[in-house]
């Protein structure tokens, strides 16, 4: 049986966990919508958002036939889960919490730090999820980062700097609450592209946790699809965007890590 | 008399028109609407972009009282300048034609060059404005200098080196059209606070040109205001936002180069 997985995002970001997803199941029928019209997602209130994802996740699931649905989204997933999983009869899964789970797993001090966007930071939404596991997390908003990713910049010796300067800001910050963390979360769906720069940046000894893998991981689980990864990869993927298909063309390729083929623009009516 | 005069942005970019305004004529009463709910405006349709407008060219004359209108926004100047004029009994001005006209003036050669947000340069407004002066221009879109400004990165050596990159890619590219180029115009409303930095970083003898500045000019002929230059600081001004009054807050006083008070929440309805 071919597994139908719709995925959901804000804007394209999310096709890092679309490609993290074709990598563990790789023989699925995917289906990712950006909802490009109404981002960004990040200043909008709760109530906003979770009618925007609801509506999304609907369009995935009754017009798509998706039966798995995955909110590759930090906004979304901090804010409408519960508003998305009531509004579909598919099995839902965030970022979040497989990124909080993964950082667990992966620390043995339990001190992490997360660097994320500024919405995301400012939900708290790691930082409570991280402290329900008994874990300590100490979030930072990077903002040049999305900009940076989206201008390609994504090897540059600029992007190095600034990811010198953050590093050394979360460092300073890390130090004065005495923290000894091990574990830095990357809580974007656009960090993913700089994992190599970030990994150079971090203290040897550090674990790098990517969201979008760690998301993969728990889609594995969730959506029973434990023996897919020796699958032959006869995936397909059809992407949908409310508006601005040009950026989404023109730059999604790179987060995906293959094309995105035409990019078909539906409207959501909101 | 004192004039009121309402100024208008999609954002609080626009607060460093107000602020050339301020320097130009003190003694006016300013109201100025940013309506963040529903930034960005850059990618959105033509017709939403004067509905959004027009709407908050309304809430300037009608509810504050504007008699004068300054759209203090790239985008809203480039595609609605006509709805918004047809919306208000007011004079109205933009930012471009501004920008156009001090560029012809600074201008020898006849060939300046333009930066911009990625919206502004796609619609190609400053071009069309320097054309029919007669001037050719080159577009260039800088997406990662409003996050660096908004960062607060205005001096910071980055900031230095990403200036750098985009110039030195827009002199290459203006070699190979054989342009002679004397002038650089800075058509977005962040970047007068990267000026000293654009300044140093541009061939000596080059004018930059803000077009902030040059709308302020303007709107003192459009305005008949010629002589309020000598009036006494006895400005008021009352910022209002139809969202994210925190980001407004905390960055806003920044770019006006004076407190900007408690800004005032606004529901425009759309």
């Amino acid at each position: 049986m071919v597994p139908r997985i719709g995925v959901f995002d804000s804007g394209f970001g999310g096709l890092t966990v679309l490609r993290a997803l074709l990598e563990r199941i790789p023989h699925a029928c995917y289906s990712f919508l950006g909802d490009t019209a109404r981002l960004p997602y990040g200043s909008k209130s709760r109530r906003t958002i979770a009618h925007y994802a609801a509506e999304g996740a609907q369009f995935l699931v009754e017009e798509q036939g998706a039966e798995y649905l995955v909110i590759a989204c930090n906004t979304a997933s901090a804010l409408a889960l519960d508003a998305i999983q009531e509004a579909v009869p598919a099995p839902v899964l965030g970022v979040i919490e497989p990124g909080a789970a993964a950082a667990k797993a992966a620390s043995k001090t339990g001190d992490v730090l997360v660097i994320a966007t500024d919405a995301t930071v400012q939900s708290h939404a790691y930082a409570a999820a991280c402290r329900a596991k008994g874990l300590r997390a100490l979030e930072k908003a990077c903002p040049l980062l999305v900009p940076l990713v989206e201008e390609g910049w994504t090897t540059h010796p600029v992007t190095a700097q600034v990811i010198g300067v953050y590093l050394e800001e979360l460092r300073a910050q890390a130090r004065e609450e005495g923290m000894r963390w091990d574990t830095l979360v990357l809580g974007c769906t656009h960090y993913p592209l700089l994992r190599p720069l970030l990994e150079q940046a971090v203290t040897p000894g550090v674990q790098v946790i990517d969201s979008a893998q760690a998301t993969a991981d728990a889609a594995v689980k969730l959506f029973g699809q434990e023996h897919a990864e020796n699958e032959p990869d006869t995936a397909e993927v059809r992407c949908f965007a409310t508006d601005s298909v040009d950026k989404f063309e023109r730059l999604g390729s790179r987060f995906l890590g293959r094309p995105t083929g035409k990019v078909e623009l539906v409207d959501l009516g909101g």
